[in-house]
């Protein structure tokens, strides 16, 4: 379908009109409902919709065990083939669409437990990740940090070019927006030098990434390609992948970052589809050396996903810091997929993997505070008239996603995080 | 009890003189039975237990649901509170102690449902591994590598006498013993410089490791104290790190290895649980630098156990290569733990946490090929007159472990895997 027929999509479901959450986009969540249980859940609107409850009724024909929706996450409807997802979305878009008379003309009671208010709902962590790698792919953002670390001549690792470099991070300690975390403690090298000593980090920062999810993978020694790796992707998120500078500069030598990163990983609640970011495909940055075969791609294969995060002060004022977008990252989901796989390692389906930080040309668009504030020597004024080269206790994080083509639009929601002081010691 | 009497510990079982698996062992596995069913297993001498039949039966009397028995992993066995897993080893020891008649004089049919011969069996991947850590706790390990790429003047990294440095590795990719793995193709530069082919690596290498299992840890944000760390640890396996140090070396810097290690790690199905080795308990080096408190433990917080690496080629000659000790760690289980959560990093039960190669200070005692065969300058001879500076195809690498001291001798048995060809590209 052309966009300008999915934009005019209409609805028998009351959805307001600008709605972030049309017809077309039916992204996949886990909610607590009003009476506590767990279930799979899509939305539309404000309305959250009962997955499993419109299996069991019989308004969602599956060729699955409906039992997959009643989960405590959404692994095992993940490790489905695609074709039954595909499906899936297919049959609830024609459910709600035009004046479809099948649930429509159902009653009100039926209605009543399929769909809900968002607000009367609470959105969980929607997988239980297997395994989470996050990748360097924004060559802004790895350009901006070696400049800070190594000089405007050493700025990219030799090896950066040639492959989406990429470390495995902590799958326990992601959480879904509205997790308050604390201020990690941890060792630290004071400023003069010396031993070092234990304290709370005082260089929190966040980075702006999207993670994709991944469906059920091929069994061990068996790489996926560059040209079937979409098949095995399932959806994106946003993810902030909180960063403590100060513990993470004493530490990632040899063997790379650990304590400075895994105190906390916040992302959004929604994974949005790949079926439904179709229409925002786009060409990512045209590759500046040769690449191995393996990591070669035709066509466009990202994505226009318009990003930008708040900072709001305990006082309840925000500032947007940064606007960036998903389609500046040099390497695509394709690349970064099978280069992870190229030497026969396995991934699973609920597995989750980051962009690393997305920053894009201008400084407005840095993502992070390292970058935005360039390591503490040009503070950042908010709208408080306050100043941050870090993130101060009491400060909440929130990182908004969306997309938006000649009058489509689908939205990520919110990865949003607020700092909570370190615990006493 | 004293060792003397641990050793006699008699038993109504039959049980070969000199068995590693004594009535005082009990480890813990995951079997496939001959029926094709899946049970938690314990093992006596050559038979292996099935705790669900026990248990299901009687025999053994439990506060949980026996269910736990018979799941696809024992995380939910391990996830139970650590007094119920003391109360399952006492009343599983006594059952099969001296004459004690309540299953010894039980009919031959439910023994049968009981006790198993271990070769009837087929032992699996005992844990669903939910985040894996790889430390780097070996001094001498570390100085190995530091000097051979960068010299022996900064051999040891500034960080590395004041934490125990460690990264995130794959969970995915870790295999029980037995299970065979394809050499890894990836990036590579060539020798003479320039840029990187893909080729399959031409420098695989074990690592002998040894890794911890962990019990259900707190929640995010708060921290498992050193002295407390044991509780919350409840085993031991062996772990072998296959490394393909080729790809490594080009991909490492700055986050750390990825592709050179995540294609497959090889752990023994047994879990050796803290308990049984308790008679075993040593101390590890002494501190070379102040430790902040937060790192300091008092008493014996390591373990005596024996490591030997053969090396077996496709003529079926094995040649032990490396003979080792888990004592040589400069960092003890209790300072890894408490270092992974200072910063309110959570585990979960099934967790595993590898101690990094373990080298010891005479070259007989170095647990990789690139420290034996010293960055390939000095090959290793094997027993069928072939010679070795890295893994070649064909080549199965078996770690064996145990703890003998005045009598007393419980096995860890062995991880062991052969390196396929790669596959077809």
């Amino acid at each position: 379908m052309h966009i300008a027929q999915l934009k005019n999509l209409s609805t028998w479901v009351d959805v307001s009109d600008g709605s972030e959450f049309p017809v077309y986009h039916l992204p996949y969540g886990l909610a607590k409902m009003p009476d506590g249980s767990v279930a799979a859940v899509s939305r539309i609107g404000d309305l959250v919709i009962n997955l499993h409850a419109l299996a069991a009724m019989g308004f969602l024909p599956v060729d699955f065990d409906v039992n997959v929706f009643l989960k405590e996450s959404l692994n095992d409807f993940i490790a489905l083939p695609k074709a039954l997802h595909l499906k899936v979305r297919k049959e609830l878009m024609e459910l709600l669409m035009g004046e479809n008379p099948a649930l429509k003309n159902a009653d009100s009671a039926v209605k009543s437990r399929i769909f809900y208010p968002i607000t009367s709902t609470q959105m969980l962590m929607p997988v239980q990740v297997g395994d989470y790698t996050d990748f360097y792919s924004s060559k802004e953002h790895a350009t901006n940090v070696g400049i800070m670390f190594r000089g405007a001549e050493n700025a990219l690792m030799p090896n950066w070019l040639h492959m989406p470099i990429a470390y495995h991070g902590r799958s326990s300690s992601i959480v879904v927006s509205g997790t308050e975390i604390h201020r990690p403690w941890g060792q630290i090298v004071p400023s003069a030098g010396g031993n070092p000593i234990f304290s709370p980090s005082s260089q929190l920062d966040f980075e702006l990434e999207v993670a994709f999810i991944t469906r059920r993978g091929k069994p061990l020694g068996q790489p996926i390609k560059a040209d079937e790796a979409e098949d095995f992707i399932f959806g994106l998120v946003l993810f902030n992948d909180w960063s403590a500078r100060d513990i993470q500069k004493w530490e990632y030598q040899p063997l790379g970052p650990f304590l400075g990163k895994n105190f906390g990983s916040t992302i959004s609640p929604w994974i949005v589809t790949l079926e439904a970011l179709e229409p925002f495909r786009c060409h990512g940055p045209k590759a500046e050396k040769p690449l191995l075969p393996y990591l070669q791609t035709s066509g466009p294969k990202t994505f226009d996903i318009q990003l930008e995060v708040d900072l709001t002060t305990e006082s309840g004022v925000s500032t947007t810091i940064c606007r960036s977008n998903f389609k500046y990252l040099y390497w695509n989901i394709s690349q970064q997929l099978a280069h992870h796989t190229v030497n026969g390692c396995n991934v699973n389906a609920g597995d989750m993997m980051a962009s690393g930080t997305i920053s894009g040309p201008e400084p407005g668009s840095f993502g992070s505070m390292l970058e935005l504030a360039w390591k503490g020597t040009k503070p950042l004024v908010l709208a408080d008239g306050s100043s941050r080269t870090f993130i101060l206790d009491g400060d909440q994080v929130t990182i908004r996603g969306f997309c938006e083509k000649d009058g489509l639009k689908i939205g990520f929601g919110e990865a949003s995080s607020k700092i909570l002081p370190p615990i006493d010691y």
